[in-house]
């Protein structure tokens, strides 16, 4: 199935005009992509952001939009330790978005790429009632992939970056918030402009034996239970280690709510068999790190304000939930 | 990105009981499907299914809504003579769909799925307005693909199967066509039961030197534009050839113009260097073959009665417009 005449025929030209690089043989403007054959294996992704449950167009800029589309893709490539290669798009559009916006849009998809290493070699455009970013992603791994299922007990946990960000910019976009100046565009930005930690994964897929890793896209509490889960196991998370930025301490305080529950931060979450030093693991992997807790036989998780005393019993189970948020509410 | 407790949880383990098979090395459940690495050039594609745009729920089964989803896909894999591997499935829900109604749409997809030797290795759930399904498909190509830029003066067009079915099914199911009750059943399954032409497009890659190829998705006229824009060349299509089927004309008459414009019917468009009767290509593709017409060095598609003799002048444009046209209106 395919396209159309007019402003249709208009817009998918943007989409020809990205791409294909090294990797493809033929790119957009056929009925597939053909791609070279790959010695390593594979990853593959797919990932949407839909209008009104993802984004609002007046909260940020058509670049960074098209930007975040691809990044949302990108963290699942750097959670399983992956290079990305080359994605397909496919664009919902609705009455009253023009060609300046979709041409900014990709401007902002096409150099998220460009940094990314990854060819656009192929999409579709189809007319929908809300804008929505389809993106299918492949990738490379080289070595052990970082699994979801390779926890054990006694694994030290790690997270990358700086937690409940987004979701603090999140909350002030939709006026749920108030925050200082300064922290406000720090806060927004992580929210509009996420970032995937590609180099970070690479870094962590070099390390024996493969560290269990994901992507915190719906919260750190939520993507920890899918680790937990898949591997078997429980964790105890130290609420005084997990590490907030200044800008949230400024507007949400020393509440670690958000930092837990809130998602979209797309930070990465590991677990080391042997314990690396922070200072050190930040180095090899060009982000900051912080440990944060360690993984049990428990089968549970558990919230403790420093090792082994637990914080009022579990957390509440404060999980982003797509489904039942919509934005805004 | 990923997924949601509650009820979004259980569409979730729904995908996941698809796949993995032979080709994934880990399916359904991590940041990323990983994949064995292929020694064949891989075709990609991603194509998507929009309620009220490209289906209504209540013209069909959801289990034919699954098949017909990954069907628009498969197409794309047949059109360039690969044969599909490996799809992610991203869902946009909405409110009032139970977990009844997307089983019975999985059974459909995984049905689909095996009997094309497809394996589902992942996927993404979000919520929306409007139900979508959208599906990138990875394939492989062995030896020559069949593109739309290959075409040259003097080849031969023909097609499979017969064409406007799908589009008379439609107009049949928005009351803007009435059939006999014989005629009715069989267009409606084409429009809302397509067949992709999977083993034909292997079949026709077998040929030397390879035929320029398209799936007919958005009608004959519009999609025979596209192999003649990307081949620089023109046509000369024999109105007298098109292949109707008995039910079309038993409906619709002999008057060509849905068979010329109307899609989603997913038969193949080919051009032949070497004549082939139609009757052993039908043996070969193990479907009907029609010759239509020729390619020719014009650069203008000609609607002829009998070769050579112009009808009419040129034929209206009139290929289905996904942008423009809404179901129903």
């Amino acid at each position: 199935m395919s396209k159309s005449p007019g402003e249709f025929h208009l817009i998918e030209r943007l989409v020809k005009r990205l791409g294909p690089g090294r990797r493809a043989v033929l790119g957009p403007g056929d009925d597939c992509a053909i791609l070279r054959p790959t010695r390593a294996r594979q990853l593959l992704t797919i990932d949407s952001l839909v209008e009104d449950v993802h984004f609002k167009l007046a909260w940020g800029t058509p670049e960074a939009l098209g930007a975040r589309a691809l990044t949302v893709n990108l963290s699942d490539i750097a959670a399983m330790g992956g290079k990305p290669t080359v994605c397909v798009i496919n664009l919902a559009v609705r009455d009253g978005l023009g060609l300046r916006f979709f041409d900014r849009m990709y401007q902002g998809l096409r150099s998220a790429a460009v940094r990314a290493g990854v060819e656009v070699v192929g999409g579709n455009i189809t007319r929908a009632d809300a804008l929505a970013i389809t993106i299918a992603l492949l990738g490379e791994v080289r070595g052990a992939a970082l699994r979801r299922d390779s926890a054990r007990p006694g694994d030290i946990i790690y997270v990358t970056g700086t937690l409940g960000d987004a979701a603090a910019g999140l909350r002030i976009l939709s006026r749920r918030l108030r925050a200082p100046t300064a922290a406000r565009k720090f806060l927004v930005d992580r929210s509009l402009r996420p970032t995937a930690r590609l180099k970070a994964g690479l870094a962590l897929a070099r390390i024996k034996p493969a560290p269990a890793a994901i992507d915190l896209s719906d919260g750190l509490w939520q993507d920890l239970g899918h680790i937990l889960e898949r591997s078997g196991v429980g964790a105890e998370i130290d609420a005084n280690a997990l590490p907030l930025s200044k800008a949230y301490r400024a507007t949400v305080g020393d509440d670690p709510a958000l930092a837990l529950g809130g998602g979209e931060d797309y930070e990465l979450l590991f677990c080391l068999r042997h314990p690396v030093a922070a200072p050190a693991l930040a180095r090899r992997l060009g982000v900051r790190v912080s440990r944060i807790g360690r993984i049990t036989s428990s089968g549970a998780a558990v919230l403790t304000d420093s090792p082994g005393s637990v914080r009022g019993g579990e957390p509440r189970l404060v999980g982003w939930d797509q489904l039942h948020s919509r934005l805004g509410e």
